[in-house]
């Protein structure tokens, strides 16, 4: 089956590479077109170079393509990716550093020491629309698939406001529990579970392995290996002493970046000083400094080293496995209707995760065909874990979508009086100058006023 | 028309007083039976005595009686009023106190530092649940007037889980609309207004008087005249400073004890320190200590002199006016079926604040009749508004119901986790167990394990 995949933001590497394998490694769609698109072009050439080789080796035919002009990219899309990020990391590190000086800290903080803090989430926000409105001009059936963070307000946002685009967001953090299986001993194929929630706030309710309920194995693990496995673990790792302290509490048990810094370090209270932190074995810089913003800058060194390196066979060092990830296992159920459960991020119109606002954001398993995605009704999550959707989630969001529609400062400096380090009107009020004062934040202090 | 009333907590003079002045001035209800209700026979015998003496003034026929017995005054009742304390002033003012060296402050703490404290609720959630089951058992088809607090979590509470009961909660903080044109010169008669929200979060979005939008007054008003009315008016009045500044920031004026200490004193951002509550002229412990607690206890007292005072005329004293409290024309409307449209407290099941979960409870206009009690939809909030109802009123208030319903303790620890001024788990773990510890809680105690 012939499609047009177009990808916005193929400059980042990691993605367009992880889209190539899995394309290699799926026959169906063979034949396809992929549009590499970014604004640079560095970057871009980068990508493509590397992985129109790493098609060549592995002989599918791909018809590979690259621009910079997004309306090209986009004519005659059937699906359209997006993993850009508009404002660059040294951006989001600019403001954290800001927001610390203000006495601000990481735990709990969605829209300030986190990668989707309000000055990152202004230029993805516009980015997604203006795609958004690109496709509906130039490619109004295709689907537009949004990798790129915040999934959750963005899907949120869009699926409210653009009903006649069809709209999904993916996030790969339910693949932690594969995670969990792979250190319980459990063969991954045997695993079924559910694990709903509102996207980066997910929890494991079920837990079969083959067909035997498996959350005692976890309470055994727990019991017995968690202390050892905990010596030498990651710091704020998605299974140390806090994810299963909030499984104590709350009785299901906390997936992907529930509760580790990938998805803003919720809750607060392990994180209210480093005493407190270091009983938890919580150490959220460190997992930022250590675990990720190296880890995607030496990623994507190697990916631009191997691209320009004619010695090697790129297939050697990344070997044609699939990624987990899960475009494209949606695009292929999509184009060649091959019905598929997989886990996506739509609106909750069908009361997926009851409790959760009909018209927000749900991470749900969904049954993806050439019908388009159906959400499937969960089991839901206890009640404490709604209330947190809620007054966490739902809230802060909310406002935050409105200070963005409205271009309303007030909104904006009530989503900081909502943070949970604010503890003074001023404090928010001076973090909020300091950040619109940023030379670079010329649009986003026109937008705000 | 006759009926049967039942007054539980009928000890509380100043309630029955008004009851029964808004009943001599109900023709309708001539004939009816007054059943006063109370544990305890001193006050019981000051209320009976007063009103008695009341009717026989005003030459009214009513048939009062009194007793201790909840299961007589039941037998036969139409309607069930409570106004009933389960936990007298003194045990909040010790849990207030206990809070308060933990380092909690006033300030949008609703479940702690203000009235309706997790202390309090408990013996209030226990007392309605076992009244509405009486009633069910005695006289299943009487409605339950809950006027006693917490009305938000009563009504929601009870409203879900005794579906075969006609449940309304009242309160005349709505009322407080009255007193704002009162100030800005306006007739009673002619204003016309909306005040959706939930219970002591209300908020008024539409104001008319002699059919003319009367915002406009309230603006010129609070630019003209509002500096000087400061200066004389109450502590942490409800057209301060501060009423007036969320009125700018959200467009909507906050009425009766949304902003104010009866009500929660939301939210906290004015309540940080000394220096910020004089900024704004907020002194909430002045509020209760000079307006509220001894308010209460005078009128008691001078409820009981009179009662025991043969020589003067009761009618003198307290003169046959309307209290402007909703109980009786609730009443008059549905026994005599005289529709009329009343604020009262009922489940949202109509949407009728769109944004605030069906299940909750809303305050809202309701058209009353021998029909019932129907919901009118309203045009809703702002939706920073919806979102703080949300986040301060329906995540804290969902997990201190599940915390009752199962006797969780956890559950009581996240409420007040919840709370603004929590600042660590350990501050939280410590004023729990504090209060857990007074000797009078030992039923707390054994229910929350």
């Amino acid at each position: 089956m012939k499609n047009k995949i177009s990808l916005i933001g193929a400059g980042s590497a990691v993605f367009s590479l992880n889209l190539i394998r899995d394309l290699c490694l799926t026959p169906n769609l063979a034949g396809s077109t992929i549009s590499f698109m970014d604004i640079n072009q560095e970057r871009l050439d980068a990508a493509y170079t590397l992985c129109t080789r790493y098609a060549e080796e592995v002989g599918i035919e791909l018809d590979l393509q690259k621009t910079l002009d997004r309306g090209e990219s986009l004519q005659d899309a059937d699906f359209v990716i997006n993993t850009a990020l508009a404002a660059g990391h040294h951006r989001l590190r600019e403001g954290l550093s800001i927001a610390r000086r203000h006495g601000y800290r990481v735990g709990g903080s969605y829209h300030i020491m986190h990668d989707e803090g309000f000055w990152i989430n202004f230029y993805q926000l516009r980015l997604f629309e203006s795609i958004v409105n690109d496709i509906l001009d130039i490619c109004p059936d295709a689907w537009y698939i949004q990798v790129a963070n915040p999934v959750l307000a963005g899907i949120t946002y869009l699926a409210r406001k653009y009903k006649e685009a069809k709209i999904v967001g993916l996030c790969h953090g339910f693949g932690g529990v594969y995670h969990l299986a792979q250190v319980l001993g459990l063969e991954r194929e045997h695993i079924s579970f559910q694990i709903p929630g509102v996207n980066h706030f997910v929890w494991l309710t079920h837990f079969y392995y083959k067909g035997e309920d498996a959350l005692p194995l976890v309470d055994e693990w727990i019991e017995k290996e968690a202390p050892n496995y905990w010596e030498t673990c990651r710091p704020s790792g998605g299974l140390g002493p806090k994810a299963v302290d909030l499984y104590k509490r709350f009785g299901v048990f906390p997936i992907g970046d529930t509760c580790t810094p990938g998805g803003g370090t919720w809750p607060w209270w392990y994180h209210t000083d480093a005493e407190t932190e270091e009983r938890w074995k919580e150490d959220p810089s460190k997992w930022w400094e250590i675990g990720y913003f190296p880890h995607l800058g030496e990623e994507v060194e190697r990916i631009i080293r191997v691209s320009k390196d004619m010695s090697v066979k790129v297939t050697d060092v990344f070997p044609p496995r699939k990624s987990g990830e899960v475009m494209v296992p949606l695009v292929e159920s999509i184009a060649c209707d091959i019905p598929r459960v997989l886990i996506t991020n739509i609106q909750n119109t069908g009361d997926f995760v009851p409790g959760v606002p009909r018209d927000f954001e749900v991470e749900i398993p969904t049954l993806v065909s050439k019908r388009g995605i159906q959400g499937i009704k969960t089991d839901g999550l206890p009640g404490a874990l709604i209330s947190y959707i809620l007054r966490d989630r739902v809230a802060p969001v909310e406002v935050e979508l409105e200070a963005y529609e409205k271009g309303d400062r007030q909104m904006l400096l009530q989503l900081l009086l909502m943070d949970p380090w604010t503890k003074s009107e001023e404090q928010a009020e001076n973090l909020l100058e300091d950040i619109l004062a940023l030379p670079y934040h010329e649009d986003m202090r026109q937008h705000y006023r």
